[in-house]
């Protein structure tokens, strides 16, 4: 099949689509019984709004491949993600709301704890408390503000993580991670991915500011190190509102959930990691958008956590704010996942998430329960989740006829 | 959805795959009651299988296409048939162990019995048994051995079937068959499929071969003429260890499917076509390799002879082959098959074939039953047959994840 331009066929009626994700809420059998976490989870909304719509299985990205948040979420939003690739910097910087410009480089840092000879003894600085990150990305900020006439900019974001931006002219983003993925090694050296001499520069400068960040830091007793991940610049793809014609939110808690939805062209609203906060959040923008994406992260949590009971209550936590959101009137809700996090596995993995969609236009099917087993008899079938915002489109009415 | 280039994502774990094919395993209606093969057939051990696994169907080449024995391999393999084309000649000597180098053109011959007009009374010379074509090969072999100083290697296959490679300096292999595909008419002449001059030279090549060893058969009774098909090189692919991080194994007691499994870089161990016999010889070979395909020929025969209660036998005697392979402890165990052969059909067919994968990693769905219709209900879905090998992968924790 051919891929379809859907530009043409735009047509503004006023109508609004919610897209209700449940971070991870995918799994494979786990608990009493062989059950999924959404097998044994009661969701009593979710269910009957199954009765008012129509369901099904989304793969996120490709056959048998487990997808970080970004991807899995692009590929909800209609952006294939093998197509709209994005580097691990970059993500993150939008996600902390830095105005990352075009020509800007960006990169994760972790706070990681060296032994007297150098050798990372935790990748983590121990999950450094945030207010402590902050206190020593300050002392960085004041103390490494340019080199050889390119800007250092540093950012926290939370724990350990943190966010160097290099700005200035003609930067390249083809730089290797300097963390080994392992401890009782050095950090590695910045390199440059191939000979472009954009790379080689960048390589250099970035450098000779992670060696005099290291400088700083040798005076603290846990984050007395920083190890780089994810040099990346900011894509520019074509927005949400110029591919699908929505005026459109998010309502994510979690810096990273809200930057892929930003690079994608979304407005963030106020968001806390309280469901009942959140949706408060996004009823208050209802007159101004016509896509609300609404992020519940605790599944996820929970999922790689591996505590199935967790991920149980977290299910039904998630389920228990439908009825706020019916409220509002969508023509178009949805809930689904952007990545399955099997508690047995305690990880994201590749399992397509379940999804479904309440419309007045939607074919009713027989499936009265919302798992991952029952959605198998689901009207959408099994398909590649950038399915889904056509299917949201039509259903909402917006999509004209295709041809004469 | 985008293609996807595994490779960066592949990890080894050391953990094993076995792919299990049942030649020509699906069917329609055909048996009491209108079941197929399948479903008439008692399989306790790949239903007891799908208790540990999911399933689902595989379409192998494209909707509606059936598959030759090579297509509906190679998309098992992951290798997309339409992408990876090859001729029949090229798969015929990898499959013999002929070591078909760089710029030989091979071609299959089939024997036949010509009249005294030289018209095809046979086209499979009785089906001359293989012993005779081993006489008649070797004749062959020492009558015509150069033309125009480009060498004529003769090599038998199995009954009435051969091998002919020419090697030689500039060859091409665009040249249509002389088998006309039916009796009462004489062979065709060889033909250039156009104008290219490697073409027209090699096809004059070919023609002069021929006619030196249509003199030759001349003194026999059944073998007195020959047919030549798919002309053709050795296609160059990447390997499946590149592809898929996998050292890989081929047991397949018939050299057509060692051919195809060889020309993406499996290494070939001892088969015989008896099964009991062939696990024996993949378990020799256990230590050495990461991923095992195993071939079960008998079904495909039983299927092409119209053979309902033979095909059903078969499938049974395939079924009893799976604790022994369980045993081994693979991570992954896969059943399936390379196309469909309903024997109320007599021949390969399009039909979707069905696949189940037995895995600790695996979702669970509810089918009990291992047949085409029962796996409609798997949480596999309906998909083409290049998924398995991303989905096998994933399964065996093979693979990282995509993006941050």
């Amino acid at each position: 099949m051919a891929n379809l331009d859907l530009r043409p066929l735009l047509q503004d009626n006023g109508s609004k689509i919610i897209l209700y994700v449940w971070d991870g809420l995918g799994g494979i059998p786990a608990g009493p019984d062989g059950k999924t976490e959404l097998e044994a989870a009661r969701t009593p909304n979710a269910d009957r709004l199954l009765s008012q719509g129509t369901c099904g299985l989304l793969e996120p990205v490709y056959p048998g491949v487990t997808p970080g948040s970004g991807p899995g979420h692009l590929g909800l939003f209609g952006y294939d993600p093998i197509e709209y690739q994005i580097g691990r910097g970059a993500l993150e910087a939008v996600g902390v709301g830095f105005d990352l410009r075009r020509g800007d480089v960006a990169a994760r840092l972790n706070f990681c704890t060296l032994d007297s000879k150098g050798r990372i003894t935790d990748r983590r600085a121990g999950r450094l408390p945030t207010d402590e990150s902050k206190r020593v990305v300050g002392r960085l900020a004041e103390a490494v503000q340019e080199v050889d006439g390119v800007q250092a900019l540093w950012s926290p974001v939370k724990e350990h993580r943190a966010l160097l931006v290099l700005r200035g002219e003609g930067l390249g983003d083809g730089l290797e991670d300097t963390d080994p993925q392992k401890e009782g090694v050095a950090p590695l050296d910045v390199r440059a991915v191939d000979d472009a001499q954009a790379n080689l520069r960048t390589a250099a400068l970035a450098r000779k500011v992670l060696a005099q960040a290291m400088k700083v830091l040798a005076s603290e007793t846990k984050a007395n190190g920083v190890l780089a991940r994810g040099f990346a610049k900011r894509p520019h793809w074509p927005g949400f509102q110029e591919r699908f014609g929505l005026r459109a939110a998010v309502v994510a808690g979690t810096p990273m959930y809200r930057g892929v939805a930003r690079l994608v062209g979304m407005e963030a609203l106020e968001a806390t990691n309280e469901i009942a906060r959140d949706v408060a959040s996004l009823a208050a923008g209802w007159d101004k958008y016509d896509f609300f994406f609404i992020h519940y992260k605790h599944t996820d949590k929970a999922g790689e956590d591996g505590n199935f009971d967790a991920k149980v209550n977290y299910i039904e936590e998630a389920d228990g704010a439908i009825p706020a959101l019916e409220k509002l009137g969508p023509a178009v809700l949805i809930v689904t996942a952007d990545h399955s996090t099997p508690t047995a596995m305690k990880a994201h993995s590749w399992h397509p998430v379940p999804v479904l969609l309440a419309a007045k236009t939607a074919r009713r099917d027989g499936v009265r329960e919302f798992n991952e087993i029952a959605c198998l008899g689901g009207g959408l079938g099994l398909r590649p989740s950038t399915h889904l915002m056509p299917l949201a489109l039509a259903h909402a009415g917006r999509l004209a006829k295709f041809g004469a």
